[in-house]
């Protein structure tokens, strides 16, 4: 028998222990040495903010493993409360001391699997306590915090990420009064301005502020500072600003860093010294989009690279696969998922892609219950690849975003998801399910079936000369249209062909269906006609946030 | 501009109506005439067991399109009342009359759509009131005689498959007794055994007699014969006995019949006279495991074989994909789903398969609410590409079937489910998702990091002296366990292998998860050792229906 391999791992929770845990029902002679700088290993990092919120009651359910359960299920050497200081690796060394002490010691490893996660800096808020939302830690000082306070407390949470509005929705079930500052245009970055105008529409309606293209800049006793001039009272902080790779350790011991600043790793999660891996959020992933280096901070990822590294340890080659950063939240109700990348990513990147915007329910509508989900997909002109998708809804929007993901993994065009055939029963989709109907847009455009104009191009075409036919029902118009909009129902159209103008011209309807059969429709009798890509609902969301619309209709489908 | 098209579409439901829309879209000037027996078009069929239940409490909802609307809309020419008795297709005719009546009158077609599904034989039940659940007319029937029956009326369904158990459901809703009987072993054909024992348990807790391997072989006043020689009183009899294919007319017109018993198609779905095309439960599809024809009678097939009708006769090739025959039915608070082949079937095929069992929870067990789902995926063994799966849970299984479902049709291997980068956060899925636990079984069998036997190999091993290790804790142990099993709980395991035989036997826990680590425990340590696939809730479920147990235990997670 080979001599027993000594494995350390920096990092007790998702990547760093699916590693340990892996890599000893692989080889049960291993040393496997867990070094977790916190109190806890293995604890529900991703169930924190619900913890706050009260939605999880019993705390002990967050800690999902002990050290002495590790040991005696897996016979782990789990060091909670210790730190990696130092690697040196010529010596093949760690010097491991207890956190906050200067007691150092020497372990020499075999293997070393960097799993430290990732940092925040910690905003500057004066006498306003202030945390981030990371660790078991910080939220036993959080709810700690908000026990001490006076009824109707303020919270200011910086970032409107993922971690940001779950943290906003939890304060706000502990019936705390939350602003939210974000740096960008509107919150959710990874969705594309006409969805997330329906998220901080939800938002807004559960009684939180949204402060967009702002940021904190100083403190005044107990009010932040804000870069429009304003200041906001707060009684707590939240830091959910986003996170930076914790590279520390790897850049003192010359490991490379990829492009995009995280660890950079080959596809069996090595870093550029073969014996040291990393995996998590402090590690560079291969975007499946772009190709290049990217940040993804996502725990199935960091579980599924821990995996990967204790198997190419105990020498079995995994596939790599590219990360498609697929993400999910839940807020006031709705669901909000994401897959590769935005429009807003696309442009930047001066990527060429193809944009559909849908609109279906998520069960057949004549079943009780049925919701509207806003889909939207972006699509690589070239070859149909799908790039990206975004969904928000209720139910059924996590299911659809898992079949994107699905697909995209795979390597299905968009048309092809016209063609999958999915479980239909009317209370859990449709004969058509919102996926096919969407592969149905998807290949209309690509086989030039149809024309479409995006929701931001209207303004430019209606200041160019281009007429709006509006082809809902008259009842749906005086609800609300497209100013300077003529109404000509569907079912009349045909009828009043002669009102229509011989230059070209714009359809549509309410979700972008009607206006399909329109604009085939008109195309046959000779007009030249673009139909509005998801129809008024899309063009209504995307222009909410800089057109003085009153409130978003919401659709019925 | 072309002579328009003259097409003649018989059926104007479902697949009909997809070829009809999507026609028109593609070619405004074609005259296209719709031919339909029944008094309605395009109605909700899969909603009709629903209706009858009361969960969809308005009628008009059923009716999703009308006649004089399909008129204005798509210039459809409808006549419903009427049927097709002939095709001359020489002349290129068909002879149509008003149902019912002989006053027959021709109309010439260039092309042909039969669209008229599927017929179902009915059962002799003399005097008692029998009705199949096809029409709005058969509900209609339905609702009046249940309306006329006293207090706690009795209901007999013949066949217990994906309609039968909806009218099942939908009857008990109503307050209706009812017993089902079923010529197979089990109600749900497509699921074997061990899962749908799972699903009888729930049946019979709603107060539910199943009567398998039983079928009705005569009626004597209010009582139903059956062949075990016993009888059971109806009020009412529903025949679910399954759908055969109407292929009437395509016989007499001497189109050729597949090997399935449904009209024969090519990939673009015409028939052996290519200006006669066929879709929906009458037309042989493709089956996408076995390779050969097949009969899928399914609403999501049928639409979107209509619209490749459509996009043929209108002269645009779509590619077309194999059936996988995709299945979902919600049941008592269950959902039950499949795709592609049984073990059953794959072993009357005689075609080599792998099997793994899991049992996962429907999202973070951490966050409230979460449900085990049983799971069970069949495997080529040779290639590694997904034969089939069965999924029997709540929450979530139409997620995980959608996500197999798209895995098969692009392709991907068992391992590759793995490596899906489904969506996560707490209350939708698991760090690591139920599919992705579903690859890592698959590939640790695939790649010899564990062998595993099934449950119903249990038996044989243990009559050639393999002794069963139950690595639960003492207390699920003493819940109920296998007999003869020696208890050595897993974290124990390392200090009492001096108890452990050196012959070869089986190791299993609950539901495979640390019956697998102690597998490569024991492995690792030089003992010849198999796991139980999907652990004791597996093998519980798979002898429930031929041990004499008490009842399936509910799995905690």
């Amino acid at each position: 028998m080979n001599v027993p391999l000594t494995v350390v791992i920096v990092g007790g929770v998702a990547g760093g222990m699916s590693a340990a845990t892996r890599l000893r029902r692989l080889d049960e002679n291993a040393h496997i040495i867990v070094v977790e700088r916190g109190d806890y290993v293995s604890y529900a990092n991703c169930g924190l903010p619900y913890y706050v919120g009260g939605v999880i009651e019993d705390r002990d359910s967050l800690l999902l493993q002990t050290p002495e359960g590790l040991a005696a299920r897996f016979r782990l050497d789990v060091r909670t409360g210790h730190e990696v200081v130092a690697i040196d690796r010529d010596a093949q060394t760690v010097t491991i001391r207890p956190t906050g002490t200067s007691q150092t010691a020497e372990q020499h490893y075999d293997r070393l699997i960097l799993a430290g996660g990732a940092t925040s800096t910690e905003p500057r808020t004066g006498g306003i306590p202030s945390f981030s939302l990371r660790t078991v830690d910080d939220v036993d000082h959080i709810t700690r915090v908000l026990g001490s306070l006076p009824t109707a407390p303020s919270a200011v949470v910086i970032g409107g990420g993922f971690i940001g509005v779950e943290a906003v929705e939890n304060l706000v079930r502990r019936g705390v009064s939350v602003t939210v500052v974000q740096r960008g245009p509107h919150i959710l970055s990874p969705l594309d301005v006409e969805l997330a105008a329906l998220v901080q529409e939800r938002v807004a309606a559960a009684g939180v502020e949204i402060r967009t293209s702002t940021t904190v800049t100083g403190v005044e006793d107990d009010r932040l500072q804000l870069s429009d001039g304003t200041s906001i009272r707060a009684d707590v902080v939240i830091d959910a600003t986003g996170v930076h790779p914790d590279t520390s350790l790897a850049r003192a011991a010359g490991l490379r860093i990829g492009e995009s600043g995280g660890i950079w790793v080959d596809a069996q999660q090595r870093t550029s010294d073969p014996l040291i891996y990393a995996v998590g959020d402090g590690t560079e992933k291969t975007d499946a989009v772009g190709g290049g280096g990217s940040l993804i901070a996502m725990a199935g990822l960091a579980n599924r690279h821990g995996r990967a590294a204790a198997d190419s340890i105990a020498g079995t080659a995994t596939p790599a696969a590219p990360a498609l950063g697929t993400a999910i939240v839940g807020l006031f109700g709705q669901t909000i998922a994401s897959v590769g990348w935005s429009e807003s990513r696309l442009v930047a990147a001066g990527r060429a892609h193809r944009v559909v915007h849908t609109h279906p329910a998520s069960h057949a509508t004549y079943y009780p219950d049925a919701e509207t989900m806003h889909m939207k997909l972006l699509v690589d002109p070239g070859t149909d690849a799908i790039l990206g998708a975004q969904i928000v809804g209720g139910e059924g929007v996590d299911k659809r975003i898992d079949v994107i993901a699905t697909a995209m993994s795979a390597g299905l065009t968009a048309s092809a998801l016209s063609r999958l055939e999915l479980a239909y029963a009317p209370q859990y989709g449709s004969a058509k399910d919102a996926i096919n109907q969407l592969g149905y847009v998807a290949e209309n455009v690509a086989t030039g079936v149809t024309e479409t104009v995006q929701w931001h191009e209207v303004d430019l075409a209606q200041e160019l000369g281009e007429l709006i036919v509006d082809v809902r029902r008259e009842d749906e118009y005086d609800a609300g249209h497209i100013p300077g909009a003529l109404n000509i129902p569907l079912d009349e159209l045909r009828d009043r062909l002669f009102e229509l103008p011989d230059t070209p011209f714009i359809v549509h309807c309410q979700v972008g269906q009607r206006g399909h059969t329109a604009a085939r429709l008109l195309t046959q009798h000779g007009f030249s006609v673009r139909n509005l890509d998801g129809g008024y609902l899309t063009w209504r969301a995307g222009t909410s946030l800089t057109h003085p619309h009153p409130r978003i209709q919401r659709s019925t489908v």
